[in-house]
């Protein structure tokens, strides 16, 4: 039917929720097209929906399904929702990876943790240079983020030019890396952009962003005017903040220490590839401990909250020998993610507790966010002046805001959720299919797909507990009379001091006891029974209806 | 020692977090004071720490033990967590229930509803008049919150006055019941307050309180430019909130139906108890399936984003017959309470992707909350002029901060947790003692303790996982072959393609195949060969550590 190339462009994660990001685009004749995928980012897990579960990785199946088609792989930036994937899905992929160099840097050290050759990542350079990939031809588009280099894609094909936001927002003084050069985007923009696919996180924040630069001026003050230990978190990534932090710290007198893994290694990777040019001294935790607190800094990481990060170790009692006491200063140099908020408050009232002063971020002085507000969006769209805007990098309601914005200056704007296949080749946008996606759970070392019961049964027993059942039968067909409950998860001890176990255990007894030899011989039916039977009880005695397992073991004659 | 007497205060639950407010106060020499219980309220669990729990109640282990001390229950308002805990634990003590009238209908339908005697609830009159118990008189002096009816208490004791000044703001018009009136709080104040305990939720908020009336004007523009249905959320306790929406509606030519239980119940008391006599007339929802959809508001429940209630089963689908869709709004007239993003998140996606337009208080147009702000609050030091301020109804870094709020201006502020007993008597309050405090778990009928183990249970199998094994030993000792192992919540297909509870059983057969006669004899030493064994397994194939359940049946000589 289609005598035409096609340019696709299908979010499989990132479209329809904040993390786990990527994209693909493709080019080619229907059904043939070749393929790029644009970043491969986790997700994280929560106690509501996924409790136990490591990481979430979006399901790539349709990738692999079309993997002869795929050329290479583009990260944008190096946070973890855009390069978080790449180490557990790398396998799978087995395709070039480029990226400019502190997000390769990173990459490179993901696949080496995972035992894959770290060469196939590429260092890539920046716009207007190129790396071509199959029928496309991709260019690392600088742009201000809250880590060094993230980069806007330019992708050219024969069907024209799109432009892949990555995550970004519009910043003249970023500190570390490059600030926001609206000359060279409109350079980008000269031949003409047929979409901008546009990071949306912050369209429902009416002003425009602040500068990282302005954060600096309020930490010295504080941190000059502080007392007794000063420890500092924020998010590792933001590697300006870190600085700004350092620098806050040396200016008042005070030896700067960084703790937590991730701490160094990002100032390790962008130590590596010559961004960190002006970092004050750091000392060890080793030489730190030797410090008088009021001469000592921390920058420390978990500003959401993490139990094992080095904010709530910290919260609880002794890190690294370090302990925090009354006239200390905790300084959140972030802001609580959605979600965080009760992780968060717990480290705060540990703190408290401890007459540690607490200090965030709610007037608006000790953090600036990472992303484009609205008007910036506004700015970003008048500048590279593109047919159609596709929202992504946000929840529906984000993606459905932003594509409003575009419609209300005269733009084409799409909501386009994860799965959907649109074709940006012709003169309209067109949705030409839609494919399966979904979660890919990280549990322990196994991946688990998000629709295999495996999390739902944790739910399930979360929320209801569960009864364990072992029975016997002879090979006469008789139950014998020891069968056996146990419970997990459910109050024991029912009304008037009676064991619960007790009452199943005495109820089955005199319910096996009556069962027909049809029904002892089939397992589904005796199971059905027990269950019923054990219900009914855990409803009556204690009102919950519990999960329940049944082990059925036949004893054959000896 | 003490030949004198002492003023005992004993916060049970609310001094240390938001929620399950139970505060003891007492008169009398030591250990035989005379006591009161102000407020039994309850706190809403959640997936990280409460699983599958209905309500949170206080401990209340104390207060049962000093029972034949306890003279009455005061409750200050209307909100769950103040008087949700009525319910589930007047049956343990059955002492009259003081409360205003608005607020003794809602506590008598709950003892109603629990079978208990609803009369033992009377309906106490307001300041200067008083309810003698014991020791105390106890003057209910009005103040405006965000429900009717709210009461701070004048508790005077041969010790002197103090006064808990339950929830509060200082709102000059609030829609429906009291304003704050500055004159009759100066003339409570006039013999002199030893001590303010007091509310402290908002010390964070720089801005001085908004008042309840400042919301009808924003909400009458936005329904009149509204086009198809109009539905708006909110707190069904703020009657106040729920008569400026109404009349709104009404304003704009639409019909108004509540939709909901706890609107019903909340609309029919303050009905009952004459405070609804400017409310819109209302249409019963079959009422409204018969009124066009651009005719028609409904004030729903569920502003919290809770999975049964109104809010969130319109944004899933059909309820009561109203079904949302394009063109649509849905307000939140509210605030999200830390912790319950996500929820809302997740139903303003679901309307996004209806295509309804979600209108929430993002720009602070269509809520106000009904806590005094920091400046409120020092102006309640102000009036009400106390050597003591002890805060309450708030997590310790509320305490912590109000507590520095009143020693700035020159007064004692005492931080002052659950557990910690108090004796204001003396000229400096002294600590007299800590009591062991807690949470009590209603989960399904049962009252659980917080240290049971039962949702430690729960929390780590939803973690980790369980593997259920079942053994059978003979009587000579001989562990049968076929050894059962049943797993759940853990990933079933391990590296390729093999079972893991296969793996599992194998491995145990051939473990227990060499044990010898001693281990097989001692049931612990049985199941820790066996739990060992299997969580290796687990670890190496699913890095996983799961909760493990064995059943040993020993077989007796038929």
């Amino acid at each position: 039917m289609s005598g035409r190339n096609r340019l696709i462009y299908l979010p499989l994660g990132g479209a329809g929720e904040i993390g786990m990001n990527a994209y693909v685009y493709g080019y080619g004749a229907e059904g043939r097209e070749r393929l790029i995928l644009v970043d491969l980012g986790i997700a994280f897990p929560d106690m509501d929906t996924t409790p136990g579960v490591d990481v979430i990785l979006p399901d790539i199946s349709w990738l692999k399904d079309n993997l002869d088609r795929l050329e290479a792989v583009f990260i944008t930036h190096g946070h973890e929702d855009h390069v978080g994937g790449v180490g557990h899905l790398f396998q799978q992929l087995k395709k070039p990876i480029h990226a400019r160099k502190f997000t390769a840097n990173l990459a490179r050290r993901k696949l080496s943790e995972k035992g894959q050759d770290p060469k196939m990542v590429r260092t890539a350079p920046a716009f207007p240079e190129t790396v071509t990939a199959g029928p496309f031809s991709v260019s690392f588009l600088p742009i201000s983020h809250s880590i060094p280099e993230s980069a806007a894609l330019v992708i050219d094909s024969p069907a024209g030019r799109v432009i892949h936001s990555g995550d970004f927002k519009l910043d003249p003084s970023p500190i570390v890396g490059e600030a926001f050069d609206p000359d060279l985007w409109a350079e980008a923009a000269k031949p003409g952009v047929r979409a901008l696919i546009c990071d949306s996180t912050n369209v429902f924040s009416r002003h425009p962003g602040r500068s990282e630069a302005q954060v600096a001026p309020n930490l010295r003050p504080l941190v000059a005017a502080s007392k007794g230990l000063f420890v500092a978190t924020t998010f590792a990534s933001n590697v300006a903040r870190l600085q700004s932090l350092a620098k806050a710290g040396e200016a008042a007198g005070r030896s700067v220490c960084l703790m937590g893994r991730a701490m160094r290694r990002m100032t390790e990777a962008a130590t590596e590839e010559g961004l960190l040019t002006d970092f004050p001294p750091t000392v060890s935790p080793e030489e730190a401990a030797d410090i008088p607190r009021e001469n000592l800094m921390l920058i420390v990481t978990g500003s959401q909250g993490e139990r094992r990060a080095a904010s709530a170790q910290l919260s609880r009692g002794k890190y690294f020998g370090m302990e925090m006491r009354e006239g200390d200063t905790f300084l959140f140099s972030s802001k609580t993610i959605p979600g965080n908020e009760k992780e968060v408050a717990r480290i705060m009232n540990n703190f408290s507790e401890m007459g540690v002063d607490v200090v965030t971020d709610d007037d608006g002085l000790y953090h600036v966010s990472g992303h484009a507000n609205r008007p910036d969006l506004e700015r970003i769209h008048e500048i590279t002046n593109p047919q159609v805007v596709i929202p992504m990098h946000g929840e529906h309601r984000h993606l459905r805001e932003h594509a409003k914005l575009a419609e209300a200056t005269g733009r084409t704007g799409i909501v386009a959720p994860n799965g959907t296949m649109l074709d940006l080749a012709g003169n309209k946008p067109e949705v030409v299919g839609h494919v399966e996606t979904g979660r890919t759970y990280l549990d322990g070392s196994a991946l688990v797909g998000q629709f295999d019961g495996v999390i739902r049964d944790r739910l399930r027993i979360a929320l209801n507990g569960l009864v364990v059942v072992a029975v016997m039968v002879d090979d006469d067909g008789d139950v014998l009379e020891d069968t056996w409950v146990d419970i997990r998860g459910i109050p024991e001890e029912v009304r008037g001091s009676a064991s619960l176990s007790d009452m199943m255990e005495e109820h089955l007894a005199g319910a096996l006891a009556r069962i027909s030899r049809k029904v002892a011989d089939d397992d589904e039916a005796l199971e059905d029974l027990i269950v019923k039977g054990v219900r009914k009880i855990a409803q009556d005695e204690v009102g919950k209806r519990p999960e329940v397992t049944v082990l059925i073991t036949r004893l054959a004659a000896e």
